[in-house]
């Protein structure tokens, strides 16, 4: 059980805020479809990074860390900035982009789900406020471009891997093990799981087993 | 006037949210041009069933009984779970559909108002949170699936019935009407407007008695 | 440095409201081709009133204004219908529309900021939940109409006039300046910026200099 309250390292919370920063707007800039000016792929940026924080304390009605601490913002702020800057040199590293993704989701995951447990949330209230924390920023970065929400498409296993990791972070806490070697194998987890999608093709089941010929949209 | 607090029952907002996730994920399982696997299916379930409820907390600036409450989440999952099951056997019944979701806008359209009442905030504000609660499972339905937002639309009859249910309920708590009474009176007269507007063709006045050609989008 | 307390006017956030209902409706009234029934439209005009409002307020991790106070809701609303009801004599005049938007966009924006500062916020955290309030109306709006998000694409400068506004009034809070300058300069700065876009085409650096044939979805 969790018997203490727990802080989250500030630094891990600014390091995840950067990492979305950058993989917001390299995701922006790749949209060249959509005509983002800069301030536009900047928000995007600013989107992804501070998306998952703030609604995970929404949802637990804490003063949003994103607003009361300035370096969140300076931090995610010019971390877009970078990744805007480089962005073509990455263009041909694909992958870069999907291994930054996975990570943040992971970090985001056990930053969310043990700040709720340590307010006294229950094992399946902090399972939830997770996986929100995890999903939420490319969730809101889904619907401020207005596509479709990634994670809820087959083949993509975003909320199966940000769950898998939550729930290896909440056990592993209840069973009493300390809060760094549970956020560790939350984002291994959350990391394997998604990148196991992305390069070996691992799929969930989809809700009939029937191939359907039209793409969504 | 409402004197002291009222206590919302839990197992009328479970049922509810059970009412939510079985419809929600009916309808994710009726959307097979979109190709969402099983968790997506599941993730839309509690989307409906918690998505009234979570903004109702939110704009009321409470700590969401959705999270704190480790039975909630677990009854709605499972009610999404069997409406996903369940599918198949509903497909031919459509009209179950539409029952189920127009009774459960009226028992999140009660538990909202009431709840707001009961934490002092007027009569108008206690219909502005009746009619989030009562149709914002739906609403982040749609905004999830990017999808036009239904009660927007004319013909559909959604907010128009939440705010009629909505207002009977506030007009009969400010009137000293039992709790009891008022939320029964508040469900069905949302059930009746909203079932009125589908089988019987009810409409509100479209802003122009003029017949558009195009469809939405 | 902000040392008391800063009471917003209330009267300055019902004219704000006011101004937002008014021109979410014309906006709901232009969009024939998405046919939304009288209420839709209401909505709407409620959407763009209270958006910034009430985003700005869960954001602060406050009570929301617009809920606590019956006179915001009846206002909006009463604003709303009024620019349904007027919208066909201002067909014609489509500049009031931009310079209604703009005017508003300013109001929420330095009530927003202030309110922030006022709370403890520091200035990156005040300029955020400032962009938040002057945009955050328009930005829910198109959520809802599952559009484009306006403040998102090149050339509208939305973000851009409502950042330079806040910018200028938090500047003018810390070198001393009364609230009511600070104030009166955010409004003209965003108003002027927004302006200039609109009719003497300013934009804003694209991401990329290139000339993309298609357009935005």
């Amino acid at each position: 059980m969790i018997t203490t309250t727990f802080q989250v390292s500030l630094w891990i919370e600014l390091f995840a805020a950067s990492l979305g920063g950058i993989h917001g707007a390299m995701f922006a800039a790749g949209e060249r479809r959509r005509r983002l000016d800069v301030l536009g792929v900047i928000t995007l940026g600013l989107t992804v990074a501070l998306g998952g924080s703030l609604l995970r304390d929404i949802v637990l009605n804490q003063p949003p860390v994103v607003i009361w601490m300035n370096w969140y913002l300076v931090a995610a702020a010019a971390a877009a900035v970078l990744g805007m800057l480089l962005q073509p040199l990455f263009t041909r590293a694909d992958g870069v982009f999907t291994v930054l993704d996975a990570i943040v989701m992971g970090v985001f995951g056990a930053i969310a789900a043990s700040k709720a447990l340590a307010l006294g949330v229950g094992p399946t209230g902090a399972l939830f406020v997770g996986v929100i924390g995890a999903i939420g920023g490319g969730m809101l970065r889904d619907l401020i471009l207005n596509r479709p929400i990634s994670f809820l498409h087959v083949g993509t296993l975003y909320a199966v891997a940000a769950g898998a990791g939550v729930v290896s972070l909440v056990v592993l806490l209840l069973l009493g093990a300390p809060i760094v070697v549970a956020g560790v194998v939350c984002v291994a987890v959350t990391t394997l799981v998604r990148l196991g999608s992305v390069f070996f093709g691992w799929t969930f089941p989809e809700q009939r087993a029937v191939i359907h010929p039209r793409e969504p949209q």
